[in-house]
């Protein structure tokens, strides 16, 4: 039992205590709450929702569910409980602008852990990384689990297969400029891990063996490779018969496979080689998702990250043409949202998120985006609620919002037998907001309590150190 | 009659000429010399080729061709009679810098004639541009044609499709820095002509109409694409599907089609989508051509345009590592190189040569290039002689050397109907030389007379302007 | 007689002929005008100006000058005589930027040309070209002098001693990372004239012997060395002993001498160094002139060639941080005219104007500053209208003001002889307005007539032809 | 009593013990060497130096000084003592690339205590460091000076007034397309202290009391400013006034002044100001001292800080022009250091060394310049010797080139009275050499014992901890 645990222990200590006679100290039951158990079912008023060894160990309607002897009982009447936020699409570790990752150059896991304390601050209790250095979100996933350190679950990719690292021309050029070869190759290597843009020269059988490699030595959760290239968001980074081989390597070791796609064609190509997740499947430049691809899409049910943007921040990158193009493809990512959206299409929270320190907001390539752009929707602290939001402005039903940030995800990245969902069995990650969130989605913002693996977070000491984070 | 023939008059006006009916004070006939007429049948000693009307009413040896009364004859014994030379790839203006393209604007058709000029005196009669401005280049083909102007025959492409402008960032990144945008915009556009990187973008239906409304506007002669990027190297510019669809709208043209690949996959997916000539073919990055795709090249007797260097020239790249990664590119390129030849691939003499003007060699992108790389390949001025020598130490028989020069290409680019061998009723292209071309390759320098279209041409006065050649 | 000065007969032709002996086609009497003559003597009210062979015979109320017989009068009644204006300070060539020199290297008389005639048609018949490629500008000047060309009589000075070339770092570092080493230098050695910033190397003597040769060969009306660098604002040039030698030199010569300077220290210098004219004074980076300087510029009376803006254009340098400092510096050089103009100093116009090419617009360099800076002062087409618009809201009386815009310009370069007021024996320049001067700043732009040495100017059809104005 | 100087007792253990009343453990004297006092004076054969209380307390030949009994002798013969080396003009923080600067930042001290410990390693026992972090500067000497930690005695300058920090414009510009304007600002500050490059916009008396404060509150050993500029080398950064006023608030406040020039009038004007020592006054870029300057220099004995480079050094700086003006610049220094050492300047040896960490071989800005330049005279690990071997080069006498490593400084420093000879009363700095030094300048590297402040120095033991030295 870590530090941590013990000072969530001061807002637990509020609640009834029941005498029982197996129960440990941190089995409990909220009592009297609107459940929204995210299966898609009707909210059971007054409800009950029983957790015992960290897991969900009973739910329903008040006198459907037992609440043995012994067992604290917290009275949540009023309140509103729904299972813990996910985030499909987050980076731990976003910032990592040349003066940051060099700064904070053997120790990354402690920006990591603090972007995760802030994520399930936020009521996100499980995140999914998709792209960032794989040794230090090991260790902080690690740690987390090991109850070392508190924070978000996290589940990791490492680097997306074919990218090069921070340093390189795919993320900031210009720092080798400034920084000794030597620096950026260490760097460099660190996110690439033998998985970079190297593999865009190679056959599908050499792409094959170094992803396997990768796999078996990287201690991942799940895969994401880059169908398009990063600053070359036009073209075509692999072949589809490479494309393919990626997937199958993915699938063979039991894990899932992603792929960041960015145009419209390389788009098709990983839905077409197997991807289980599309990211960011409505990022497809000035040109909108044809109508084939996306009956493909609704026909498969294939999971679906969207970037969906409020009102207010399309509304500014409509009129403020960032960069060349911009604004025209935030028009088109519009469309397709609508489209998908529309249509039906099974779509996943996802933001791009993480932490921006605070010298960010006056660096060269991040200053301007940080300072200027409302709404903004890659910082962590509110990214989740943003969405939710953007979602809600786009016409998605509540109740398939809600799903979308919890259910969806667990079943795309094949997680489902532990999390998305209050089922019994499943670990008992949970949210308890003060209002009805399938009523408004601001909200999502008004938390009472996070519960993550049956353990109350104090949500007050997150984050328990702050290197990014104001 | 132009001045410009007029003026080669003066060369021809020392043959011997012979009374008869019906002749033309240009035919004629090439007596004594040993004919070697791309066929790749044994050379015929003390030959015969009787020119009229331009085309080549007769060859073989002497006594099998009677030569009517009236027609001038040249006695040519000693003297080694082959087809004019052909490019299967150049660049008549290659050196489009940011301030050649500034300094000749509105008249780049010049520049283009000179190129043309190089070329002619230097005993390619025909060649093949395969990247340049558009409407310049179909004027200056136009001139040529007409015989308002004297240059090598041209067959032309202009923009690779796919390929944004020469000031931006495929070809010149920094120029945006000093140039205004309108400047910018109006020279990529003249480049461009519609099929520039936003087609990179699109959907295969949508690359095909702007392919053909591009050939249907464009008074082109072949078209060629990106398979791979031309600064983004290792990507791949289009899907297989949109690869085809643009195969698909040249033929449907009658027209050939060739890619730009320079990867493994490019250039695996460019032959999948049905290419008629691979450009460059043995441009693969550090990853050498895998055997799979040697075996359909060297099956199907796919037209392969074959970067071959001298030794000299490889042997200096080779330890210098002009950027990173040159040399191993090199090392590879030369291990395809052998591959090839060792396999019997049907190989094409392609230099990607140009001119380069005088300012060049102290300019910041080519400078370095221009003044260091010894045996240059892509100096119009001896790019073929270097090309067939290179070919010779890699061991390409001589003959399929000759063959690679001549026939080849026009089979290649489907014109081998009017040109490639000496054979009756074909375009009167061809090259007398002072030394045995099979003897020794650098016989092919020793040049005493260039005929094209029947017309002996005043190499001494050629180029007629100077721009960039000194 | 040029066809240039044929064409201007039109507008003379409607003008009714007196017959007298002597009179010759030009020589005519403004008849009816008030009179501001320039010499600060109150204005003339029915006045009356005869000239004569290109100059002022007589001036003054009617009744005290007879119009001799044959002499064609011009009724003025209700019309305003000023001065010819002139500016102190522009740069004909101005839009010297990496396009601009390359596109118009071998004709640049020509867009000097142009300017000379969009200067001559708002009015202003001198002016003072203090920077620029002396060879191009003594070509337009002796084109103009000759009457080969029409336009604003020009004085030149070439270089600015000290200052490198448009395409070096003094101007437009960026230029030499995209044009040939070969194109920059010969483009930097054509402005720089053998006193280019190697002379920042050199001792005073050395310098000297530069400047005299300059001067010997350049054909110049005055010379105007750097106090300050020009990137470099707030570095001093050259030292003092170096600043009094080539102030020397010009005396030595019999023309004037003036400096550029941008900082407190670089200007005392110069007033130390003993130059006849500061330009552009009021510049003085972030510190306000101080008081002991200040104090020497008004009692020794020193020609102060002031940047004042108007207001709107300084409300908008004042919110918008053009580049690091700018809003700063534009504070302090309002308060230094503030002070200037109160204390009594002796102004000169000076507007650093010329044209702008439509190009120019969306240029990394100007672009923004053309697109956005209302009241934009450098623009030759409105920037002396805008000085005396500005120097009239700084509160500059009217009659200070029209002076600072000829006598005071005419009496610091030392050409008070010949031009500069309405005087008998002078040069006949002269703008007729539809309305009083003095009344309104903006009747300035209400012209009817300008006449230059006697002859009146079509301005419809200026300028003759266009490069850089629309 | 330090663990450093505990550790270097193990050295002195060597030692015959003599028991003497008020000995301390530390006394000491060297008897049987040859002494070169640094006064200039014939060395003394078989002589004694007696050390009390870390000072010299006798010196002279055998027989003439008294060892009190009890006092140690360590027996020498053989060997030649030489007062501790100087150094006019070291960087302990040289490599201050950005990278360093950021990776370092909080701890700059700990690698200017390193470069503190290979200096005296290397006979070094006093440096003056011209440039550098004033504050970790301060921290480093207080924590030599305290005995907290071993190194060389340093005597600091803080900023070069004028001069901006090591990531702007003045030295890295690059730095700023890379790092936020936080982190440049943040640095830069740090670096400028209050005297940076805006001092440049103000007038005489603003920087009088902006160098006041600087010193008042600076715990500065002397001062240094900029009469040039650093990038622009040819700028004067100062008027005389300016100039003048900065030296006379160095020697109100009892310290030296020095100035940075590299022209020839940036050297005149710092003499005339009244300098204390002129740093590199043998950089003049491309035009020599003249003859007037050269003769003022010598007359008034002026203290020249010479960057004199060996044979091999100059013989590859002549033939590869590393950057433009490069060879021309070196070819003058070198002319300038032959007259100084031939009209008998007072030379100070000086290198501008520092230390360059195993990452700056590859960096963008310094890696040029360490990997291909022999005898790199910046290194600090040899820099010193290089110096004596090339002042030895070019003539001067061994007598003068020891003092100007010794002596000279001392005295131009205003120390003379602690240190710089071997004389009664000063401070115990001394190198025992194994070969004589007059002998060959290369007899400098051939050290057997370093003694500071009457320490013998454990010099296999340094640099304790290394950050850059390998």
């Amino acid at each position: 039992m870590t530090r941590y645990i013990a000072m969530v222990a001061l807002i637990v200590a509020g609640l009834v205590m029941i005498a029982a006679t197996p129960a440990t100290e941190n089995d409990f039951a909220l009592v009297g709450a609107t459940v929204i158990d995210g299966t898609g079912a009707k909210p059971i008023k007054n409800g009950v929702i029983l957790i015992r060894d960290g897991r969900i160990a009973a739910v329903g309607a008040s006198g459907s569910v037992v609440v043995p002897a012994g067992i604290r009982t917290v009275d949540s009447a009023g309140k509103y409980v729904i299972p813990g936020l996910m985030d499909a699409n987050v980076h731990l570790f976003l910032d990592a602008e040349p003066e940051n990752v060099l700064k904070y150059e053997g120790h990354y896991e402690d920006l990591i852990i603090e972007a995760a304390q802030i994520a399930l601050k936020n009521g996100v209790t499980t995140v999914f990384d998709t792209w960032g250095p794989r040794a230090a979100l090991v260790n902080a996933r690690n740690q987390i689990n090991s109850g070392a350190a508190v924070g978000s679950r996290i589940y990791l990719a490492g680097n997306i297969i074919g990218f090069t690292g921070p340093l390189s021309s795919d993320f900031f050029p210009d720092a080798q400029k400034v920084f000794s070869e030597n620096v950026v190759n260490r760097i460099d290597k660190y996110w690439e891990q033998g998985v970079g843009g190297e593999l865009l020269w190679m056959t599908p059988d050499e792409v094959r063996a170094k992803v396997r490699a990768y796999i078996e030595n990287g201690n991942l959760d799940f895969i994401k490779y880059g169908s398009s290239g990063h600053v070359n968001e036009q073209f075509i980074a692999f072949s589809l018969e490479t494309q393919r081989a990626i997937v199958e390597e993915a699938h063979r070791a039991g894990i899932t496979a992603q792929a960041h796609s960015t145009s419209v064609e390389s788009l098709k190509m990983e839905i077409e080689a197997g991807v289980d997740i599309m990211q960011h499947c409505d990022v497809t430049g000035p040109e909108p998702i044809p109508a084939a691809t996306l009956k493909v899409i609704i026909d498969r049910k294939l999971p679906c990250s969207a970037m969906v943007v409020t009102n207010k921040q399309l509304d500014w990158t409509k009129s403020h043409n960032f960069r060349p193009g911009y604004s025209d493809e935030s028009k088109t990512r519009d469309l397709n949202d609508r489209n998908l959206i529309k249509m039906g299409a099974t779509l996943l929270l996802t933001t791009d998120a993480g932490l921006f320190g605070p010298d960010s907001a006056s660096s060269p390539l991040l200053g301007p985006y940080l300072k200027d752009v409302p709404d903004l929707p890659t910082r962590l602290q509110d990214a989740d609620y943003l969405w939710l939001q953007a979602v809600s402005e786009r016409g998605l039903s509540p109740m398939d919002a809600l799903q979308a940030a919890t259910r969806n995800i667990a079943v795309a990245y094949g997680k489902a037998k532990e999390i998305g969902t209050l089922e019994p069995g499943k670990r008992a990650d949970l949210v308890v907001l003060n209002a009805d969130p399938l009523e408004d989605p601001r909200n999502y913002r008004n938390i009472q309590l996070v519960v993550k693996d049956g353990i109350a977070i104090d949500r007050d000491k997150l984050p328990i150190k702050r290197y990014l984070s104001e």
